[in-house]
């Protein structure tokens, strides 16, 4: 397989409601976590949910990293996708829960990329 | 369990390299498919790699639909989570494969969301 990242689908319970409920507090943890983490911002954006809850989406040069709230169930769901290094997705990870300090985390990680028998089937011409 | 949404990993297989190598090309399909799939996009951005390959992010009221390109290895890697409707990820999905015709597909369905016992425990006040 020709591994082009990892992504780690990653589910935080426990958070605080004030920590993920308005962009007011959360922006300030959430750009934190990118800072800390060291991945490199391509762009970044940030929504507010009505009543509550947030969403951020950061391309990366290594692909992305996305946030979702639902304060209601002090829940946040994760995606982080870097391609290259795998350290740095476990990074990013790690300053979030410093930074969010959640109650119990779940972790799926998926090896994103091409089986070999794709790319050589792949490398010939495709029919029309 | 509380399900917040649906998350669809997928990859394709066998795009066609000028399909997914430029935003030239790319964006006009890309953009194809998220009108025809119903999806509510709040914000979107898309960025040109050197020498080829093209990532997409568009938030959506809905959660998120990302995409990034290896045009070498003819290959997507692409992530639909879509909260409330599940019919509108899959619908997603469909378009992406009507627009850029890969050889094969492979998708991991991943349900987002709040095990009950989680949801009991974190209603209670969270030490600090």
């Amino acid at each position: 397989m020709i591994r082009v990242g990892l992504h780690l689908v990653v589910e935080l319970y426990g958070c605080k409601r004030e920590d993920i409920s308005t962009l007011e507090v959360y922006k300030e943890k959430i750009e934190r976590v990118v800072n800390k983490s060291g991945v490199t911002v391509l762009s970044s954006y940030h929504h507010q949910f009505n009543p509550h809850g947030v969403t951020s989406i950061f391309l990366l040069a290594e692909s992305h990293f996305t946030v979702h709230t639902w304060p209601e169930y002090n829940y946040m769901a994760v995606d982080i996708f870097t391609c290259g290094s795998a350290e740095k997705a476990w990074q990013v990870l790690e300053c979030l829960k410093e930074e969010f300090k959640p109650v119990k985390v779940k972790v799926i990680d998926i090896i994103r990329g091409i089986p070999y028998e794709e790319v050589q089937r792949v490398s010939a011409p495709i029919p029309e």
